[in-house]
């Protein structure tokens, strides 16, 4: 088939970066229009671009002139690379236009008719797209996925709650620096240091986890009735973000029992045929000091999750670590793999 | 007064180093022997240690000469900064010849009889060393120090337990390269990097906090009814540890009672006075993004804890971050502290 | 004698953090006035400042109300942190109206009538200050220090082209990420990396350091026929900045008659007796692998330099290493030993 | 063709670790032997070694047994990651034995009849290999490639030295951790740190360029005249060694004439055509912050040299800075490359 055009809104950052740098050979997605801010608009995408990826910047995207971010016909796929708060005005702009709007944005990601995405574990909530389109009065729509640590989590999690039940959690974070974008956080507050503290995020892993989890009933997401408690910490490492948690279930699992479902654990035939999805989506190291941050994050070319040092818990129930490429599983990776999801699911057309 | 002769067995590795140089202008104690592996007997301080603090090598601690691991007439009190297992032989040996061995090795924590002491949590503790006397036919004996992601643990949690009952605990720490010793973790493991794994440190962090917080009754200690729940990681950072916890109580405080508790909390007064004590014990951060391991490790002169981000908890009741100087609080210092608590307490002759 | 009062223009910045630290226990000058941009007038340094120091900031400090960046009676030091292009236009203003600003600014660096000093070095430069204010017309007047890696460079080199007539330095520099003040140098680019430029650099030190070796002959300062390459690089350290040398001399010293030279070297009686300045200058470490960036750079209170691996050189004479703190001997420090310089010199009325 | 057996000598280091990664899927090569030290012996790779690629361990490789450092019959190449010492006893064995080693020790790098061979540079030495066989009766042989930070500096110098005659090298380099192998460098000394000495590394350099750009004359290999100072510094990066270097030559070309040839630098036809020789050789990139550690180090296959900041110098004609990845264009993909010139040139019989 020839390749559906996309657009990239907020082309030039970080995770604007890593959209080009993962669909630059994607085998269904074309790069026809990258949008940026207003004082770079009919710029050459090369010349404006502080490229940060280690692979060459494809010549063919070096050459795209910068747009505005509006719809463009022709273009019926926009990944959303923007700030929550300019994505927040821009992103409807485009769905009312009729472009599925694939959003790494925190703006809508709580919207009750936005689904929010990890086609492996919760790929049918894809189906509140429906009724947004008819409540909105959009012939496009947003589908997001989810906080970059949350995504690192939530896959380590979901195997284990279908198959355990699982209620409680406490997650410690350690984040990259690359989660923050550019020029983000200062090497003066990074370098031989540690910062507890990045605005939002717990809130954002608390409340993203209970909808992830939550179940597509009729035409909504009922959320999953886990609480989720989290302690967040910026770390200097490039990128990959790590978490350590503390689970209780409804039936506690051995580690072995549980290493066993994380390791089996698998979406939808239809999800695991996507050209983003990892095989296995999960991989168990048990090696005693693994996954770590530097060593473990391209593993499933940056989407799987590396789970590590399941172990029993003197309060709960299972201790565990896991770890994902924060713009990979947690931005870019993620909207392409829901953008794949959307188009196999035919609910854009090709 | 005269000051009190001490030896420092382990004097070339990290935790001796920061002896030295917590000790070089101490107004009780001289440092008289220093004490190292059997192939450096006989050679010069200055020749054989690879100094690593950023303050100078004091001459005279320069000059002395390196003795084998055995006791000395007329010095009173040894600081150990040895390995556990050879701890575990060298120790008694000291003891038995009349000397109060201040430990920072793990080898005799956990024995019933040993005190595992923090001046201003469990001053009294240190009543378990008459019956240690008396049991093991010792005139001198052995004190312990907890370690050191502990240490700054437990400091924040005794005030929080002393008001309001603590019951359990998870706790994720953040430790910095410095707590491995030297040569310790390879910058190749560490650089960019985090390892989730320190070996034996979990068990540790658990085990010890309950005996800290725990009850000196007649002449044993008895465990507080603490659950602990550890997750341990090794940071690239230089020094100082931060811990992450979310704390259940008894009786449940809201963040401003905690930290009113925790800036008021001070030990006994004659634990006050001691020159290493710190004042504040804990200094209470409101900026929302304090402590930080770099910026805030010295304070009191590496002795003082600073608690921060104290706030509720969607599972338990509160979370907060602590930090402490691994070196100091968490090693040296905190064998310094107990050895002027021993000479306080009168247990040491003068 | 009461203290002198002193302006700190560019407060709230790394280097203006810098000067409060050093000048809060300073025996002549008092902090009467923090200076910074537009926004923050009227507002409490101590709410406006992002603390970086790991000293606590002085209460009394912290206390004072920001002011526009004007002259204020009474004041007749100002301490310059300002950006070069910022400087140029306010530093002029000050020395108008009677004030002596004693610049870290480049801005005015290079003015025929400005003494450039290292009071060790070139202390008699200070005789650029009457012509400069007969010629402006000024009361007060400008005197500045060096840039931050001139500064390690040229205090080694003085004593070396003194006694042995320097004539090639090839110069290659490895500059800590405070150099670039805050926010600075974005986390993603420095961390695990090394950036080979940071603008303007490599002609301040050719330019610089000609000056600072240059000889003041009744009213005006011949530069030094010296031929300087420098080749800089930042790196992930957080201060300190290291410089590498290779010299072409008239004569040529061995390693050891080098050594001696820089272990002897002294500024003028007046200039040892002043409160920044450290005893000795330099300290020659002959430790094979010192200095280094992290453990060598508060020597003498930040304000010494260290050497070290003074060797030959295949192509030129000699090779060493030197290092200091670049944000006391590269910056505030600098600054305050300058005006202490000029205090003791009768150009300021005490 | 059938894929030619292999042996990995040292196979479980760092650099052994990149033999397998490079050699994992090789047209021409089939890794046949693994071997390490006596205690490993008989023991399975994929248990003995820790692995720090961040790609899978083969499995094939991960199931060799591990043999004694002994010549295995039908094994015609050896490649050697071993540490000097060993070298110098167990290279020549194989050679004797009918071995090809092609070594990255720098045992024999200096030997008269061993060929220093960068294929693209110097191909023509291993000329050196049939009189070395001859003078020493052996039927196999050994061929080195140059320590890591001289692959780097030859490779960018080398077209300017054929253009424009090069005399005089000063260079400073900033080489990665990993080049220390591993465990190498403690993290508590290179964290935030610089530390200005490598032990022998800066003879290294000096003598290793004059062999690679020398010329080969009938038996011998005639050193280049060219005078060369180095300056070495470790700095907390995890791959990748830069080198700065300001440079005399007996034609003083412009920066433009410089990069020119530099881009269009390549080897014979028959050295481009090996398998792991890269297209261009040096990519110059003319971004003003060019090349950066982090982020340049992997292009070509980690076996192209970036150049960048080509600029006049003040003292000698030319300064630029060059980076390469230390563990592939210096050290195992430099000995790949040179097996592949070996066969290539038909001294291996396939």
């Amino acid at each position: 088939m020839s390749r559906i055009p996309v657009a990239i809104l907020g082309a030039t950052g970080t995770v604007g970066q890593k959209f080009i740098r993962l669909l630059a050979d994607h085998p269904w997605f074309e790069i026809a229009q990258v949008a940026a801010s207003a004082d770079r608009i009919g710029k050459r995408y090369g010349d404006e671009v502080r490229w940060r990826e280690t692979t060459p910047l494809p010549a063919a995207v070096a050459n795209l002139t910068l747009t505005a971010a509006e719809p463009m016909g022709g273009v019926p796929i926009a990944f959303s690379a923007l700030d929550a708060g300019i994505a927040r005005e821009i992103e409807p702009a485009f769905a009312r236009a009729g472009t599925l709007v694939v959003s790494n944005a925190s703006a809508f990601r709580m919207e009750p008719d936005v689904p929010l995405l990890i086609p492996e574990v919760n790929g049918a909530h894809l189906g509140l797209l429906a009724p947004q389109r008819v409540a909105r009065g959009w012939s496009g729509g947003i589908i997001a996925n989810p906080n970059c640590s949350t995504a690192a989590l939530v896959v380590a999690l979901a195997p284990l709650h279908q198959a355990f039940g699982l209620r409680r959690v406490v997650v410690a974070t350690l984040q990259a620096a690359s989660g923050a974008g550019y020029p983000g956080v200062p090497s003066l507050d990074l370098l031989g240091n540690v910062i507890p503290f990045i605005g939002g995020e717990e809130e954002k892993i608390e409340r993203e986890t209970r909808k992830l989890l939550g179940t597509f009933v009729d035409t909504t997401v009922r959320d999953a009735a886990v609480t989720v408690s989290a302690m967040v910490h910026r770390v200097p490492v490039v990128d990959g973000h790590m978490v350590s948690v503390s689970l209780a279930f409804d039936r506690a699992p051995t580690p072995e029992e549980a290493m066993a479902v994380l390791e089996q654990f698998h979406g939808d035939a239809a999800v695991t045929a996507l050209p983003s999805s990892p095989t296995p989506v999960i991989e168990v190291d048990r090696r005693p000091d693994r996954p770590q941050s530097r060593l473990d994050l391209d593993r499933g070319g940056g989407m799987a999750v590396t789970v590590g040092r399941v172990r029993a818990c003197p309060l709960h129930h299972l201790r565990l670590v896991a770890l994902s490429h924060n713009l990979v599983r947690g931005a870019a990776g993620a909207a392409v793999q829901n953008a794949e999801w959307a188009v196999a699911s035919g609910v854009v057309p090709r």
